[in-house]
This record gives structure tokens, sequence and C-alpha cells, in this order.
């Protein structure tokens, strides 16, 4: 039997700490190939590039380790490492060791998640990690940990299709670190306040600040897990459909009514602009 | 009662034609209030600008309407009017209409459904139109009557809390559309093939084509819908938690040996990189 071939991708760029110790934490578990953006790329969510090229360079920056990094975004990196980096579909796609949470809510900006989202639109199983510690020296050695026992189990048993995983972990020593829980992402937002300043003309510009705020009481949640010394896995899926919600549409709208909209003279109206 | 307050945004740039058309849909319905892109934002999903500011620009684009430019993606721009252009949480955000399909699993990607995703995050009931022609010379003209129908149903009845409509509106006369039908999202992909070609210097670059596919055969979906003739409104959720999958790693994963993982001497070894 081959080797599993091993996608590792991230969207703090190739040069970050965190994909290194994601590398380090993998390493030897299959064939791992490295696709990176060049360049910081956080908060870009599920982008695409659309009106420009791409460009890819192979890196040495992991013994025995190929690496390629990308211009794109980090689902660029994995689109492109699938169609023209990789020999095969992978057996794994890890993305991360993301220097930041991406629980709850924010897997939905996350760069590191939408590229394990993407690996999994792919037919990959896959796993986005991310570390509750945005500095830059963070101690990755608990993560790593967490991260290799997280590819083993997946490598393992598989993953149930159309779906990926959500790893994070708290910040801290290993031995702190309670254990591992199986959750779901927490109903929880972010609550805005932008900075308003002057720039040297005078006119305004705004820095995105906010809070996060957790509304969610369940202690079945990932936020629930993580506040209380636990690494949190939410299973993911891309099927974003509210079922639940089609009942209630069908028994509330007047769908009678369609059939006479184009009748109707009020409303559509072009505008005098 | 004072009139509904409707915020109206989009992905394509505020001078998109499919923004004027989705403003003459429903400015009558409220007071409605304009803040989309300054330049065309089709593939960001759901990205936001962390690390620069952000401009704002009041224009008059729209006779009787508030209509304000920003710098930044679609996100960016619910979040700006929401923090710092609206006096109020609105009753109704409309994002579109965009310049091509957002159905199935376009949604990942679109920065319309993203702006959309992002008002229901807010708390505002939230419909994401798209029309399935990207010409900027498209007749909207079928688009508006859905798009209007749409809104009055969402004002009238409101929405599920953590829900929003991805409504997309087939190619065509009015008289050509067979009526509308609630959906859920199909399983289809973008099978990616990027065109590589040579720059001046001889060095690659890549391009991103790629070719929707359908695997889904199921009648009930919103790609059914719409290649039979019909209005697709999918119901959308912003938990992304794949709860069936939480008792399937329960019942499977080694989860007594993760006490153990940081007793193990193999892998996590730092690299000689």
């Amino acid at each position: 039997m081959s080797k599993p071939l091993i996608l590792v991708v991230n969207d703090d760029g190739i040069t970050a700490p965190g994909i290194k110790a994601l590398v380090e934490a993998v390493h030897d578990l299959g064939e791992v190939v490295v696709v990176a953006p060049d360049s910081p790329q956080s908060g870009m969510g599920h982008a695409i590039t659309i009106n420009k090229p791409l460009r890819l360079r192979e890196m040495h920056l992991f013994d025995g380790v190929k690496s390629y990094q990308c211009s794109g975004t980090p689902v660029d990196c994995v689109k492109l490492a699938v169609d023209k980096v990789l020999h095969r579909t992978p057996d794994l796609c890890v993305s991360g060791i993301n220097h930041g949470s991406n629980s709850s809510i924010n897997i939905i900006y996350s760069g590191t998640m939408s590229a394990a989202v993407e690996a999994s639109l792919e037919g990959i199983p896959s796993v986005g990690f991310s570390l509750l510690d945005y500095s830059y020296e963070a101690d990755f050695s608990a993560a790593k940990m967490y991260a290799r026992f997280v590819a083993e189990m997946v490598l393992k048993y598989g993953q149930p299709k159309h779906s990926l995983l959500n790893v994070n972990i708290p910040k801290g020593e290993f031995k702190e670190i309670k254990g591992l829980k199986i959750c779901r992402q927490a109903n929880a937002k972010w609550e805005e306040e932008y900075m308003e300043r002057l720039d040297p003309m005078g006119k305004p510009y705004y820095w995105l600040t906010g809070k996060f705020v957790n509304y969610d009481k369940g202690q079945d949640t990932d936020e629930w897990a993580l506040a209380n010394g636990f690494v949190s896995v939410v299973p993911v899926q891309h099927d974003l459909t509210a079922h639940h919600v089609i009942p209630l549409i069908n028994e509330t709208w007047d769908l009678e009514a369609v059939a006479n909209i184009g009748n109707r003279t009020a409303g559509g109206e072009a505008f005098n602009s």
C-alpha cells in the first residue's frame, strides 16, 4: 500500500510558524506536499481569484517536503494544488495551524477553514486547525500533538462524505489541556464597532474592531469546550440549506399569488436616475 | 407605524445594472438605503477587510434613495452600513441582483450571498437575488418582479431566526418563467481546470476555468427548479455543524487514547529546516 498523500495549506502564509508546526506534526504520516499563500490571507473567507492569473513557485522551506507558494487565496491554493501540483487526489488535507481562533462563527470569515471546506468539496477528507493564540511566537507544541492525533484518526477511520472538521486548540501547555470534545458550533457573533478617524486631508476612514459575543449557553458547543480547557472538534458541512425552513415557507407564503405578479402595475418601475 | 427600513447591497459594485434593478424593485416598499462596493467584488466569498481601513462615500445614483459606495468587500458593506450608516437595524436586507447564478455550491464563493449571510448574522431578515445571465445588458424585468414578491413575503411574514434566502431567477421573459419553488441546495461542484500560459519572461501563470457539474438527481433542488424554468428559493443557515457526524465520531475514534498522546515519542519532532 502506498503512503497517504497529505496536502498542507494555511491562510497565514507559507512562512508562518503555524504551518511549519503542522508540517512537523504530520510529516511522517505520509507523503506531505505544502501549497500555501505567499502572503497573509486572514479573513479572506471563501474568496477565489477570478479576474487575474495565479502564480505558483516551488520553495525549499521544509526538509524533505515539497512546498509551493501561491499568489492567490487559501481556496485558490487548494484548487491549484489539486489541478496542477498533486499527481492524485490526496488522502487528507490539513489546513493551519491558524494563529488565532476559528471557533463558532469565525469559521465563516476564516481562510484556514475555507481552504479545508474547498478540499472537502473536492472529495478530500479535510481538517482545519487553529490555536487560540494570535502571537507570532505562540507555543504550538500541544497543538501539534492534537493535530497529529486528529490526522491519524481521519486517516484511520475516514470521514463522512460532504463533511470536514474544525479543530480549535486552547492556548497553553499540553498538561493544561483537559482532552478533546466533539462539539457543535456555538451561536455567537461579532459585534462590530468601526473606529472612525480623519486622514491628513480631513476625510474619514474606518478601521474594523469588534467584540466577540457568545449567546449560546449550551455545554455541547465549541465555545464551552474551549472555555473549559478542551480541544474542540466541530464536524462541518457545506450543504447550507436550512431544511427545517422549507415547510415553514410552503405553509405561510402567498405562493398562489405568484402567477399574478406579472399583472401588477405597482412596483418595478424604472427610475429617473 | 414607520416605513420598513431596507438595506440594499451587492457584489458587482454600486454602478452595476443589477443593483439598480433591485432598488427599483423594492424602493416603494420602505425607506431604502444602498451601501455597495465601489468596484466589482465577485468571488470574494465572506472576505472581510482587516488590515486596511475602509472608505465610505455618499453617492447620488438613485432618485430619492440614499446611497453610499464603500471601498471594501460586500461583507464589509453590511458591517459598515449597520454600524455607521443606518440609524437603526434594518427590517430587511436585499443583496444583488447578481449578474450570474448563485445556485447550489456557488453560494459559498458568492459575495452577493455572503453579504446576505452577514446581514442575517446581524439579525436582519435577508435575501440574496441572482439572475442566470452574466451579461451586463441582461434583462432584469422578470427578476425585479420576483425580487419584489419575495421582499414583500419576507416583510409580511418575517424570517425564521438564523436563516436567510438564496433566490435564483432563470433567464428570460416573465411569461417564460413557470413560477417559484422552495428548494434545497443541490449537491453540485465546480471541476476546475487551470489554463496554463507562459508570460513574456517564460514563466508560467494560471487562469481559473471550470465546469459546473450537478451530481444531484433530486427534483427538490435549486438546480432542478432552474433547469425546469422555475425561480429557486433556498432557505440558508449559518450553523455549519454537521450534527449527524457528531455521534459517528464519538462511536469510532480512539478517544480514550487522547490522554496518552503527550507520552508518545513518535511525531511532532521539530524539523531541520
